[in-house]
């Protein structure tokens, strides 16, 4: 994955800014933890790869043990077949307008498995997969903490869309939930019962669907706060998390890492300052660090983004408080200091840690990705549907 | 700019979603309209091209009037200059590690000019010309309604700035501001006045360099808002402005524009219901909204944008209420109607309107312009830095 400009570009200092840098040190030990923990509670694990669209970072979770993956779009799923990645579950709900493609994957040999949550759907696949042969594996989305879509596990729906996938020709691979909610919450404790709760319910979902003679092989749960909070995953076949690899200032604020766990961060450079406003000026803005708010109104709000001098270390208390098209505006949060000018001169570099991963990642076209050693590799990454 | 699967695309029921869509002939009316408007104040117009990053849009600017481009990277200005634009302004304070890449556009024919709004950068670029004995052509940043950066009209620092510049070998081309606050303002009233502070306090920067033996050249205002309201542009010999070719939310809550004039939309799938709770989910989330919420606290929020029926006709009162990666909640933005299922069932493809078209058409590799006539192209666009 090194780029021949890479035979230039030794260091950080070197970089362009606007520049995504990721601790490959930190991500490394972020998927030992994870897999780690998965192992230990028995269940296997399957990445959810939006997070990077990047090989390296795919690759990486597969030598730590991870089983298939998990994409948000059928080109991630295309991408990483074409890497070498077989066992990938496309966990959105189903558009029937994108059943050719899918078809297409598995002709190719890839055990695509797709999701759904309401009977339209549920018939639109299975007739698709009759007019072509094809026997779809159809996991049913459950809806375990009313953040978003699914199916509630005692509904009469949940039956009702596994025999149109059945009646019509199509297999139920299993049940799958996504405590997205979790994301709000900031205690162990909270955590704790959040991850039972998608647990318990999600196999609710699957008791009723094996009673009434559906095979329901997989059960499927999983986000990052609730997969590091789980006390016992039993009648669980897999875990699903994704942010987990590179983590973030909204995972910090649940609790489930440190800030020195978080493995992505833009660099930037200052390009000036308002000395009487305290602001330091830099060429990081929303098009760098994305619009995501995702710390607004938790317990601790970082504005765009905390502020981190070259070699990592957070500088207390200064954080993007606003941020343009390019332009990023750094000052302390709290009164501000008149020190901008002094603490960070024009040319300095820092690195800005970022709120979402998911979001700041998308942004950019590859990862700076630095390794313990001190290498710097260029690992592309994917964008688009 | 035709691509060869628009041989097999011939309507956006059979776009792929999500997706960029591209109302050329409201795209056109916007470009036709500003430039109409400069002509008549007399100004040259120099579109700012980070909003569509998309040479058939540059090139309809071009073709209607333009004289020049804005830029935000230096990304975009290698891009256009390869597409054959000479003059170009990089309208970021210059950070001296870019010189080298700024250097290399002037050296192949780019009359590409640079900002600046601190001593330090000044110097830095002066003294990096000398050694390569080229003469940077630099306009001075204003700061005329304390938004962001730049120097204020009546300080010192003004005069320090283009000492540094032109002691150094370098040469002020002018002075230029953005009255970004404009952003903010919802009347006729507050954005004349505020055009007319954009346009005095910038012009008084030009008249104090000039009284202290700068040439200074160019005076160059602009944004959207304050191009679209500004009565008189006495002095001014540019103005500036990138969102009004597309227009979104935020321009249509300042009211410089209808919601009939925005031409960016995203087309997107239904995928399924939460029914008690009068949700569709839709498949476009914030990856291809964006994460902006530049509407938020203002005259109308849109949440992540209004709903559109694949015409382009508004649905009154449904917006995109919260958005996940890959998931949009659609949902009337009052009392929860519980229709939707009836009124959008699974498959219905809907348009969203963006809060801030600049953040959503970053997110999509191309845009599929829609002309008058009813033909499909896709247009591409680049991203990264």
């Amino acid at each position: 994955m090194l780029r021949p400009y890479l035979d230039t570009i030794m260091n950080l200092e070197q970089i362009p800014t606007p520049a995504a840098v990721l601790d490959v040190s930190r991500m490394l030990r972020n998927i030992d933890r994870m897999q780690q923990r998965m192992d230990a509670l028995g269940v296997k694990f399957r990445p959810h790869v939006k997070t990077s669209k990047s090989w390296p970072v795919v690759q990486a979770q597969l030598d730590a043990g991870a089983q298939g993956i998990t994409v948000s779009t059928l080109k991630e799923a295309e991408q990483f077949f074409a890497a070498g990645v077989v066992d990938i579950l496309y966990a959105v709900s189903m558009a029937a307008s994108k059943l050719p493609q899918a078809l297409a994957l598995r002709r190719k040999g890839c055990a695509l498995k797709l999701l759904t949550e309401n009977t339209e759907s549920a018939h639109a696949i299975a007739r698709f997969g009759r007019e072509h042969d094809e026997v779809f594996e159809v996991l049913i989305e459950i809806d375990t903490d009313g953040h978003r879509s699914g199916v509630k596990p005692d509904s009469e729906l949940l039956l009702q869309v596994a025999a149109a996938l059945e009646a019509g020709g199509a297999r139920v691979a299993g049940v799958m939930t996504h405590a997205g909610a979790s994301y709000d919450l900031d205690t162990p404790e909270a955590l704790r019962a959040m991850a039972e709760q998608e647990r318990r319910e999600c196999v609710r979902a699957a008791r009723r669907l094996r009673a009434a003679g559906y095979d329901c092989p997989c059960v499927s749960v999983g986000s990052t706060p609730t997969a590091l909070s789980a006390q016992s995953l039993e009648e669980v076949t897999e875990v699903r998390a994704g942010v987990y690899a590179f983590f973030d200032l909204v995972m910090s604020n649940t609790g489930v890492c440190a800030l020195s766990d978080i493995a992505l961060s833009v660099l930037t450079t200052v390009i000036g300052h308002q000395a009487e406003k305290g602001w330091t000026i830099v060429d990081a803005g929303w098009m760098a660090m994305s619009r995501d708010r995702g710390t607004q109104g938790k317990k601790i709000d970082y504005g765009y983004g905390q502020v981190c001098a070259l070699d990592g270390t957070p500088v207390h208390d200064y954080i993007m408080i606003s941020a343009n098209q390019e332009h990023g505006i750094v000052s302390h949060r709290g009164q501000a200091g008149h020190d901008a000018a002094t603490r960070f001169p024009v040319g300095t570099l820092l690195r800005i840690l970022p709120n979402h991963a998911c979001a700041t990642a998308a942004q950019f076209p590859e990862y700076h990705a630095l390794s313990a050693g001190g290498d710097l590799m260029a690992w592309p990454r994917f964008y688009g549907w």
